[in-house]
């Protein structure tokens, strides 16, 4: 089922995604995250714990002549992203099944690197990713454990310099004549660059 | 100064603008309220309550061949939305001293209108939106007090059909050796549009 | 089933009542909703709208000779209250079946009233605990939607003076060997009084 | 200057409380905390990085025959927390001046630990904490930095059994005829006992 997205800006609603049983990055955080990246024509991104690709497919339709490598090693995942990229007829996907830190050996060094997941690497992934991003290079980290919060900030030490954010949606949700207040569970968005401005809170 | 900013994703850092004494949206609610109003280029944009021009300035970088208009009544924002046009080299952002809704009626038919601040006249403006934003348009409105959250769900009833989201974002701010939880007051960003898929909450 | 809360402070955790399907007042916010209400031995309390009782029921403890009146058109919540009474093996909560403001014209006066539901009869509820709270008297209200809130707002204008806040709990679910971050819906909490120092921000 | 507090209920309203420069413990995150810690009569209560002193204060008050220590490093905290014992005429707080965990050696084991603050010397006094506490005892701890939180959660592992939630609290403070949502920064509240029924989830 094809769908169109004919806007500059990112923000697809959840709702038309294909999702199964795979947990999605939601509409805002998803917004936020790729904002806090920075993206521009002809990158190459890395998405690494593609999930159901959500993220991965806002960010190619935001960088004509870049190109989007959506790593995920959960079968029913990889089927969602290949779904959800034939869904909004994207040419610059490419969903690379498997683990992290191995399968990304075989990858372009990117500029931008997202992690919603690690399966457990995160240490080998973020070793992986210091040595292959380049000065000016960003990576943005979406975690929704505390382990995984604690883990990235003890992980990501000068060099790096690093932005900390918790970001919490409420929402307004109809029942009836009422808005009953309906809260997301909150996601810590940590992104973190070399050499630059982050950190100074 | 100028003021490069060469990506394609918005969220320019708060500090990069011009501010002075005049409130002005912060990065991520400026983020989650471009991508709520869906751009497209060409559009013609009202930036209503444009305070220090933030959002006018972001929005106006996404949409080549649109057109925005950055209505405010206060003088010092006036000139410090200028600045911010002229930091961020912009063309296409047209600056509109004055009180709404009487400075709204020369202005070209909008696409899509953000409210940032409506002087206590938002039933005047509600109406003069009502009449002329076309099916399909788009309004945003951010309310940062609980009277004009109360008056705005009030006023847009059906067929206006809305989303109602509360962000907050908490930073972890950087004291020497710790980063301090420091909240950020919530905003609440309020969707709405004609005949659309929102209000299903 | 008896259960034994040996302790001077609120805060019995959700899961040692009885609940069913009837929504309930959360721990944390109970506590901070009693602790507003500023309760004394020997007071009357009302307890309107009272769910599943457990409001109710912690304000019993908390106040030796003083009577709590748990009003709740429910029937299922009745019979819940009434058990949860049996359960914490008190004395001083008596539970009033029937509607609000109907059921109160016959109750004692009372020096302390919670609203946690009012069956869409908040204006007449309000009109009368006008009426028959003393000067020194508190009430305190806790909205989930953003109608009652705003309903709420509107109604209780001076000489009632009013705190208003919002609290959000955010917990951390073990799943495994990660704690999830997991957010509550947030609740909020109107406390009025006459005379008094509220509403000073 | 005396101050009366009649209730039963914690929750004094922080400006009843001498504060100075000295980082004070807020209203809601207060009387949560005191909730978390279900204190009885008779009890002893140690109060680690006292502060202002609001916490220990507010559980003298509902322990009676109980004591309480209120234990800081910082001289003009020292001085807050006497004339606060004074302005509320307790008997039963004593104010230890000094270093955690040197200055606990000396104080009689108690049944409940509040940690406000630990001068970087955490692991040492958990260390102490964990022998000293008996089996049924409860430590609560507020953290408002990342790197707090991630420390007690490293070190509070089996068989302490824990309970973790975030509280965060929004005020509508009036400005003229409207009240801005003013978020207070959000704190963790780490409950911890042995042999309990916390990390349930």
């Amino acid at each position: 089922m094809k769908q169109n997205w004919d806007y500059v800006t990112p923000g697809i609603p959840d709702d038309l995604f294909t999702r199964g049983e795979v947990p999605m990055t939601k509409e805002e955080v998803r917004v936020v995250t790729l904002a806090k990246a920075r993206l521009a024509p002809g990158q190459v991104v890395w998405d690494i714990g593609s999930g159901t690709g959500s993220l991965a497919i806002e960010a190619a339709r935001l960088i004509p002549g870049g190109q989007v490598y959506a790593i995920e090693q959960n079968q029913a995942g990889v089927e969602l992203i290949r779904e959800n990229v034939r869904r909004f007829s994207l040419t610059n996907v490419r969903v690379v099944p498997g683990r992290a830190p191995e399968v990304l050996r075989d990858l372009p060094a990117p500029q931008r690197v997202f992690i919603g997941g690690s399966g457990g690497r995160l240490a080998e992934i973020l070793d992986l990713v210091n040595e292959i991003l380049p000065a000016g290079g960003r990576l943005v980290i979406n975690a929704v454990t505390l382990e995984t919060l604690t883990r990235v900030l003890s992980l990501l030490q000068p060099p790096w310099s690093r932005e900390i954010i918790q970001l919490a949606v409420t929402r307004g949700v109809r029942r009836g004549n009422y808005h009953l207040l309906q809260a997301a569970n909150p996601v810590w968005i940590i992104t973190a660059g070399r050499g630059g401005a982050e950190d100074e809170g």
